[in-house]
């Protein structure tokens, strides 16, 4: 990529959901994205959120996340 | 569904237009998102407009949403 | 069009990116988006950012956008 | 109107009460307006809001929208 | 209630569901409440979402709230 | 006034300034709306911000507000 | 209390009303708070808003705030 | 104008439109404005949007404003 | 539970704090409000903040949470 | 200063604190502030914060503020 | 630089007047603070406003951006 | 630090950049801050942003913070 070159990207919203934490749901995410699209290339976060199982522990993270990849 | 599982979802913004009110706009954008992503599983109000016609009565409720369905 | 009559649209987001100025990067996203979506409505700036160079020029614009087209 | 010509709107912020739903509180602040500026276009709801009876129900709903018109 | 007088509110965040339409699901929520605090005064609605059914109709409105009341 | 019974009202912004504190901008912003508009009914603060003087002291508030008055 | 030790706080949303000012409106709620919650901590100033009398003069400041307290 | 003495401001939320660009919408809405109000002092962009035409092209931009003006 | 049902919810805000990362406060704040509330639902992070020690370690991390829970 | 002539101007985020009111909350970050900036121009309150004492009593307003400096 | 590599960056918000255009205001800001700080690297427009001279024309446009830059 | 007492703080605006997850981005910024800045008090995480690899993977986190320190 060369700044200042005439390009263009799109941004999907997509929701990753794990057990394991943050971090692994925002993989996750990402990793469901990547088998459908080409070349993602960054993303962010919109909303942090998870379930709450009957004995009070976190049963999973819910994660918002804006995905941007290159239109070719 | 189990929680805890990985799993994501996708969400994409559509807008419903409906003269009979805000409900049947949601539902006629739903309908249609319907027709081509497969297994839809919430929606979120963004946003409610509308047009005004020339005797000064609402013709159209234009209701913006997030559906959100999720990724298999 | 006929006001009043049921129907709906979609919203996509979009990057457009150009060194020539915001309106140009604008420009540049819909061009794009009318390449593979039929019948593009119209366009909402959510953000201007972009690139500054080693010299401290502005090296690029880039333009977030949401654009709409109606679902046939 | 023709897309592409030189014109301006104004928006007004005015709320409309009504005891029987959302729809007709916003049709009751479009009648009002109605009464005192010329051909209004679209409106937008800002809030929704409402009063609760001493016997717990809604008794009335209060809704915040901005309404456009051209500016002739 | 008289202006100028010293005097406390308190608002609390409840969620109404209803499979009937959003002033339906607003006064779930209200109801509710009432059963638990005392004198109900307002509320303003905060996000209107719901849960899409296999169909693809709405199979419910889930109205978010806060309620005010006054503390005696 | 009665709740339930349909009525309108309009909101305008307006901007007070006083160098005694934001209280005095509000009423000088109201007081002026006054003189305009009638029977005023409540007013939100919208930002509050202020000038400094060259001896680093606030020389003025400028409280940005929406004035509320039901169309008669 | 120590940086670093596992503990919670609750926030609680309450408006509180004065003929006084700004600050007179913030503890007349808090004074309210403190007679039912243990050790309130701090509190958020959410909206500042008003009622204005028919003369034309702010009869009354309404405060909403968050206010914070720990669970023990 | 003195800083520090007190005096009131009024906004307005006007819409420009032109098929020349950003600059040329503002000025077309400040224009607009200017042959109604007297003394207008600044602008502030609330939104940018757009129309696109059937070939792609944007043909018109539409850019929303706050514009403030001295209240005498 | 059935979708479709007339049911409510209530929301509480509540701050989760710990010196072992975010998820750990993200527990300590629904473990907390376990203690006093039946069936929590989900949560929704608000807030990410957290206190610096001497030496420049993050000493805690804060998380300040929406906890919802349904009302029988 | 003349308007239309090139010239730029930094802001930088400061909170003041001050047990005697919100006022004198801005005036002790202003005061701080003008200590090593030159020139300052005006401010922009973002946030309204205090500490509560253990008798429930506000014991200092918090008030976290934009001031705003020419760059020479 | 390479990705995946711990480094810091700093924000500084920064205002750009200019009477000659929108880009002409964020490169006054960006040139201004390339002055006095290396290697700047990417700008976010935080606000666009303006002022209005006595005959209705824009006077300058003025642009509060957010430039970002390594730390080194 | 006793409270009620006059005093000042400053927010500064920082980016912490890791592979190794938000909590290690964090630290990252903070202990980049701490070299140049004394006695950091606390941060506020404002965006949660990263960069995906060619494979898909997240290849590191970048974390927008605001970073308060006490103005001596």
């Amino acid at each position: 990529m060369t700044y200042g070159q005439g390009r263009s990207y799109k941004k999907v919203e997509v929701i990753g959901v794990s057990n394991k934490g943050i971090e692994a749901a925002i993989q996750q995410a990402v990793s469901k994205a990547q088998g459908s699209l080409e070349k993602l290339s960054w993303f962010e976060v919109q909303d942090i959120r998870g379930h709450i199982g009957k004995d009070g522990t976190v049963s999973e993270y819910q994660v918002v996340l804006k995905i941007a990849f290159e239109l070719k």
